[in-house]
């Protein structure tokens, strides 16, 4: 069933496989009035590109978004925003390796399954080259989010193996190619990732993304709270095992004395609750950490079964990150971004009376 | 907007307040031809109930549940299934002490602020009492799961404050007030709240939950990944902060050639998946563990403000449980249920002529 | 599949079986603020009830409607607002006559083959007396549209067999059985009816629902246009088998310089259209009519098959009504109602900064 | 809000303006292993295509449609179908006479009104160009009824303006540049068309959709129902007033005794109730009729405002149907075609026991 849709109000669709002829997707619901070019999209698209650096896989793809509709005169009207990349690195590829063989840790097994049939070309639906599209849509958010209320939405590697940051310098973040915001780790993160590059093998990486100046009030209990779209929104990133809002799983060995955030005058003294109480905003930071599994694309020979079920063993060649959750740090911003902005029109319309902070578009 | 609702094929809404008149529910969409009864959905409800152990809240609600539509000589016709609870325990109270108070770590605030208006009586509708009608609905989807195609739901508690279990004896979980599957861990949760009753405090709770016999082909990529869906229904829950699938956030450390689990043709080797490929289930156990918060109404008093923003400190009162986290073991157990049955349908329902389970009802 | 919910943003999820315990429903997404009594709902659940005058069905149920929750102090809170409605006319009845048979023109052959299983008593599900749920749901929409922005909607029997009325007199409805705005018509439907009594015959009926001060920008293009959603939820409601917007299928004798209304800097000059233009709300009286065939519960014998496929023929005894389109008058503006109160929250949700009206509430 | 999609388990999504880049649209849910190919969507491109004769606007759009997605090895893969087809027609126009008028009859005041902005080139978002893509995508429905089930889709022309058929030979449709299917009024209508060209006048058109070999069971109460879906989707098509099921508004008219449709071992005896009874479809043909407004668009001037309110007239200059029903023909069976398929994948996924149709795909 249609599965290819996110959100009600600002809801974001997506095509395409990672080697077909273009990916593409449709922004429905953007509120009219938000000036918006393609330049807006390219920024996050070049910051999610491969082979922007020696850390991630070497597939040059421009990504060059085109905008096909919504957009008149430099601003949105209101109506649905078409969006297209096409793909220019369809180069004829050998794919017998992989052709009738089930890759391990990837979703080649259960697309086969579930569909019967399988695009076998690099993973082609299942691909990471899908999340270009998120990114694009995003964009669309953070820049209205941005201009209408203030609200930004930012994301860090936090940990790399068994190697964390110890500081968040949010300036410090985009100096390097790991959205690493303690200088101190650049240089370990980098020796880790040549490690592994050595060793055919790759390793998991932690995330957080944070969105400040959001409103208060913002989610629908008791199932379309903030904090489970949320946590829909980032799971259904590739790779991601495990999603926290605020303390996360480190309150299971907290006291409730500890936990709560107190309430004075001068507003909330701590935010163990990550923004989200009862599942609508606070108006304090959202603050969510992701998990992401390692690269199952390794030169290490994996055990694996054929279509028709036989022994075999695969090692997937070519162009891989190391480290996948590098690049997954502007599409977790753009997840944030989809689901603030739907829950955002979602408040308006019912609480039009209560809302208080008028937007700038 | 309405948020009460949750699944598109198998669809479960929602309505009730704490000390309202009732908790209903509307299941719709269950296959028709499942025998049930009331006595079905009755069994989770007790064992959801506070007031069942002196672990959880005092409060002693029967919570007898009436079916008023959708069944007809005994067996499920394909329409909508309306549930009720009355509430039988609305006894006159004292909430002068709340009425004009935000309680910390509570949605007290964020009601307020978002809808202008709040029932303070226990909570309103942000009370854990909405989770009733989850666990009756639930009851429903487990039922045809197990009954149709196997389909085994269950959860225990894993970790309380510091104290982790050491081994999983399912035939354990139902014999002590914990859910807890280790018997030689039952004493220690049991001094741990009695120590924290002594104190007035709380502690947060790690929960895990599985389901067996689960068909491979179930979630639809890109954003209605199973995963994804699992992670907003279990964050749905009140006070949880944290969802993992299989390994969760172990993954960060872990490196590909460890993580991805082998197949041969006696199946998978492994699952630090957690039972889900690229959103799509694998045939083996989905496997997710939860955390959920302190509960936040202790007895050491929390600075907080009053609705027109002064200082001021609460002590809540009353019947609460230490450890919030135990009673959502058959919650967790009934939202995978909700998420499995309503990926089933929609899986059923695109691809026909792949699906070779055949369902016993 | 998950069939019985009406509004994205105001939705209506029902429940109940003609001759089961209860028919209930779940309003979600009313906003917060508006005063609610059952007062406000029985009023029009009154004017739909079968038995109040001789022309309509003799079932004689006090229909009296509870709110089980979402009011607070005499206010809605924001949270979803369950009613129920007990069926008291549950009388222990003969039904072997259509225990095994289809009656012609119901539903009783098409839930069968859908489901394998049928709940005979009365119809069950297909039956009219779902519709008192939307009857009681409409009236909050109606009430919130009448307190916030001063739109009424109001409907009228406009023809029956042959008889058409000649003018609309508003005042003129309630004071008759029919709901019929033109005096002179009231002795002429009346005599049709007893006639149709007589004969053991029934006859359809033509509706005409109206909204008036409706704001200028409600429907979302291109596929959940305002037009499109009305003739969906009018079409739902049993025995309707055509819509119209504006002049309707007169249309098509239509020339264009003839349709199309004029704007003038005081307004339109007519209203052809209906009040929608493009699928959006133009300020104008949004005007739909409705046809509904003739009862199929009549005394004259009709030919059908047993469950087993042979031939038979039946005769629907009990209380029926001979036109119930008659009925249908409250349930056309309950509709109406719920179609402008979900695109009402919509358009304030994605275009506040265009909105002009403020809400009265 | 986003209202650009119609369809929940077959999903359609669309964008484009008339004078933008592109059109496009994803196709989501279509099941696996269904053959297509681009020529499969042209022939209905072709045949909703203006230009195609002289009675149809003269402007001259290849309309050629690419799949970008979803489709491997020649068969849908069960992933979403990005359709694209570039405007090739974007030549420069002098826009200064409609830039700041509202066409009357058209929607460029009521998206002004709701947006605040308005693609004035051609009608933007609510040009009849839009419909390019329900038929792109109505066409994969089309094939998949076809091929899965032998379900047919065909729709003709049965009345314009005064003129109606007598008769239909449906071998006659394809024969003339009406979709006519009755050959002695092709000439009528073509003596029609010449005298409103001549006059600068429209007319409007009436239009029946039939589709065949339909399985009994489609379609979920109550809200959901089969004829409630076509009726929503046959109305979200630009210029349609009225929509028919079956006897449509005959109905007003109809007593009992003749409406009821006699059923007996061999079938039902008539199809007065157009194949759905209580929302469920009964296996004889599914008919509806719809009514299709005259052009707006004419060389009769037409009495209107400016932007800033001001009154004023307006020519519409430029290629436009005297009759915007006839190309109505493809897109009302794409629509309908729409619709069946997703209910068809709806009762699949609930009542897969019950399901005795095996499909062919």
């Amino acid at each position: 069933m249609a599965g290819n849709s996110i959100g009600q109000h600002f809801r974001v669709t997506t095509f395409g496989e990672s080697h077909g002829l273009a990916l593409g997707c449709i922004v429905d619901g953007c509120p009219p009035g938000l000036e918006l070019t393609e330049a807006d999209l390219q920024v996050d698209l070049d910051r999610r590109r491969p082979g922007t650096s020696r850390y991630t896989t070497q597939r040059r793809e421009p990504d060059e978004v085109k905008i096909l509709s919504g957009v008149f005169e430099g601003k949105t009207t209101g109506t649905s925003i078409g969006l297209l990349i096409e793909n220019t690195d369809q180069r004829s590829k050998d794919y017998s390796e992989i052709k009738d063989k089930f890759r391990p840790g990837h979703a080649d097994y259960t697309y086969y399954q579930k569909y019967g049939i399988r695009d076998y070309r690099g993973g082609g639906r299942s691909s990471a080259r899908e999340t270009a599209m998120r990114v694009a849509a995003g964009a669309v958010a953070k820049k209205y989010l941005r201009q209408a209320y203030g609200i930004e939405i930012r994301a860090y590697l936090s940990q790399m193996g068994d190697i964390s940051i110890d500081r968040v310098d949010w300036d410090e973040i985009e100096n390097n190619a790991f959205f690493c915001p303690d200088v101190d780790k650049v240089e370990p993160f980098d020796a880790l990732i040549r490690d592994l590059k050595k060793q055919g093998d790759s390793v998991g990486a932690k995330i957080q993304v944070v969105a400040t100046s959001v409103p208060v009030g913002l989610g629908e209990p008791v199932f379309d709270r903030l904090d489970a779209d949320i946590a829909h929104a980032l799971m259904s990133i590739n790779a991601v095992k495990g999603v926290e809002i605020g303390d996360g799983f480190a309150v299971v060995q907290q006291k409730g004395s500890q936990h709560r955030d107190a309430l004075s005058p001068d507003g909330f003294g701590s935010n163990h609750a990550g923004g989200v109480l009862g599942g609508i905003s606070t108006g304090q930071d959202i603050v969510a950490n992701i998990a992401l599994k390692p690269t199952s694309s390794i030169t290490i020979p994996g055990d694996t079964i054929t279509k028709t079920g036989e022994e075999t063993q695969l090692i997937t060649k070519g162009r891989h990150d190391p480290c996948v959750g590098i690049r997954a740090v502007p599409i977790a911003e753009a997840m944030l971004a989809i689901v603030l902005m739907d829950h955002l029109l979602r408040h308006r319309g019912q609480n039009q009376h209560v809302v208080t902070e008028t937007p700038k578009i």
